[in-house]
């Protein structure tokens, strides 16, 4: 018989997914160019052309059999060493090879980490706001999740619910800095608090708790800031990464986990995570980006525009009167409803052809996601629109 | 924590993994030109020309943001129209993009199909001598794997032992046609047998039985033979496919589930495997491959060389005095051990830098395996070297 988990799975259908299959639906109608999609978080800017030049390169002149061979079942050797060179050089750590693990994008590193720290029964504690697969990531491995209430005045964490959150069944703190989809940066502040929090509950405890850090938006951070890097206010983490964003590849599932040298059985971590493969058929992402990632590994995709976009939208929406906190980084911002219903709010929003995704997938009633990863004439254009739209149905 | 379970899953190294590290370590010894490495089953031939091409003309025309972007979690629709066509057009289906689902490769497509059609606690079962993987396959389900000795006559079913094995516990049936380690290619008559027992079982328990089929070797058949589509024999049956071998691609991790649209909730089961997905962070295959592999779907590499090194290694094992079963396919061949113990057999093959692997892994004492997908003059000069092994060590 087939499978009645996954069946019953069935009708629950992303809204995020939803509105986005709506505003290509309504472009067939009205021209896309006049639908204000602000739905779904892909990349708007083309991957660095050495990206394009260096694959093409290898197609050129490596030996077929070669660079479509398997990789070994834990990465290729080089590449997972340019890998660890690489966060060394940014971040000052200590990794090498034996700690990173290439995976198919963070989907991929996410689900490898849950596994590899939790066993089924075991609590997942992250923060709202989060991405709403993190619900399916975390319940695949047969822990759950605990939501910790958002701190709404600066999306950075409610320390206050977290504290009163942990107990000894929590095996793992998962968190997303920059955060989709509030825009927050965690602060250095934050995430020293989070781990002294998280070294005084493993002494109360007697075990573990690791962190678990999903940083696709790392490299996306606005006024020339920079994320602070978790692994090093915290000896148990394990950090997933994709070059989804920060190269505008999310097509191609090309990421890692790279477990801190200082975690509790850091160098047995890896080889469990090709354990771990071999139950869900992942088997290593493609050699061919493995390779290519690594030749490039130190470039981003020109990621400006996301800045020059938020600047614009901030300054819009608060001029608007819309109560919202300014985003440090990622390509989301995360107001405020004009009304306590997020999802009455989102419907009236889309008579006007405006595509904002309504706040309760993400654990938090009554505020609005924009991913303005979009042309800036067409936010340009969207802001006059916002404008009415405030105006005409909630009298701004 | 780290999991406990993973963890113990440490000691345990395939046995295929050692000896082709071992093989590569003596190599470096004595040069790799003198080790006659028969471990590993990477293809020795290289993808088409027309592959190459097409992935640098995607790189070097198609507008990168939409090239890389994410694929909808059921695979890009062109794509999998493609698959379906190619199928029906092959061997008669009734095949939609309705009914594919791209995955990293095989692995990927065995791991999604066997959650669709079990629940933990199921029994699947598979037939002697299996690839050892079906083993972690099948466990990180929570389903688990039944074994039917091998019919060491020709490697077809042992249908006694399979008669006696099935009971209303089975969820389904797991099927490698052609076979790695055997080389056996099912009959028309053997998936007949198979699909009339799995149907009269069926009815008599009253529920489906699935049938898995494993077919990254479909391409490669010998003396100019086709391999039987087992979908063809039976209603309930998703096929599992690889580009790895045919196209010599299996660094790149891409293949296909397609459910036959006869099966039992056809119409269910692919977005099912879309939600299983969620849960072990598989999220699609590489874009620019599925695309890729669409563009060339009905060419393959030259597989030529598989059925050369084949005839010479086993006229070459026949007249040393083995007990051997032609292959009719695949790149493997499956001779009986001079002794009964197949490790001892292969470890004192290593003296004469002969590299083979012995048959417990695959569920069968007493054989070994030979992987001959490398060059033809290797296998050439490998035929005097078994001469004297047989002839110094067991007097043949």
């Amino acid at each position: 018989m087939i499978n009645e988990t996954y069946k019953a799975m069935l009708g629950g259908k992303s809204v995020i997914r939803t509105l986005s299959e709506y505003a290509t639906a309504r472009g067939a109608e009205i021209g896309y160019d006049n639908v204000f999609d602000y739905s779904l978080g892909n990349p708007s800017v083309p991957c660095p052309p050495d990206f394009t030049k260096t694959v093409i390169d290898m197609y050129e002149t490596a030996e077929p059999v070669k660079l479509h061979g398997y990789s070994p079942s834990l990465g290729l050797p080089e590449v997972r060493a340019t890998i660890a060179d690489s966060l060394n050089r940014r971040f000052g750590t200590q990794y090498t090879a034996a700690h990173i693990f290439p995976t198919t994008g963070a989907a991929g590193a996410l689900s490898h980490a849950l596994r590899a720290v939790t066993k089924p029964g075991d609590e997942v504690i992250t923060f709202a706001p989060y991405f709403p697969e993190y619900q399916p990531y975390v319940g695949g491995t047969g822990a759950y999740l605990t939501v910790v209430p958002a701190d709404t005045d600066n999306f950075q964490i409610n320390f206050d619910a977290f504290e009163a959150a942990l107990g000894p069944q929590t095996a793992a703190v998962l968190i997303n800095t920059p955060n989709n989809p509030s825009g927050a940066v965690y602060s250095a502040a934050t995430l020293q608090r989070l781990a002294d929090l998280l070294r005084a509950r493993q002494a109360e405890y007697g075990h573990d708790i690791f962190l678990i850090s999903d940083e696709p938006y790392r490299e996306i951070v606005f006024d020339g800031d920079e994320q602070p890097y978790p692994a090093n206010f915290y000896d148990n983490t394990l950090t997933c990464y994709s070059w989804s964003k920060s190269l505008s590849l999310p097509g191609e599932r090309i990421g890692y986990v790279a477990v801190s040298p200082t975690a509790t059985d850091a160098e047995l971590i890896v080889p469990m995570l090709g354990q771990i493969s071999r139950g869900t058929g992942h088997n290593c992402p493609s050699s061919t980006m493995q390779l290519a990632v690594a030749k490039i590994i130190d470039e981003t995709s020109d990621l400006s525009v996301y800045e020059t976009n938020m600047n614009l939208l901030y300054d819009a929406l608060t001029s608007i009167g819309f109560d919202v906190v300014r985003p440090g980084g990622t390509f989301y911002i995360f107001p405020k409803a004009l009304e306590d219903d997020a999802t009455a709010f989102c419907m009236k929003a889309k008579d006007y052809d405006l595509i904002l995704v309504p706040s309760e997938s993400f654990g938090v009633p009554g505020y609005f996601r924009m991913a303005y990863c979009i042309d800036t004439e067409k936010v340009k254009r969207s802001i006059p629109v916002l404008e009415k739209f405030a105006h005409e149905v909630y009298g701004l």
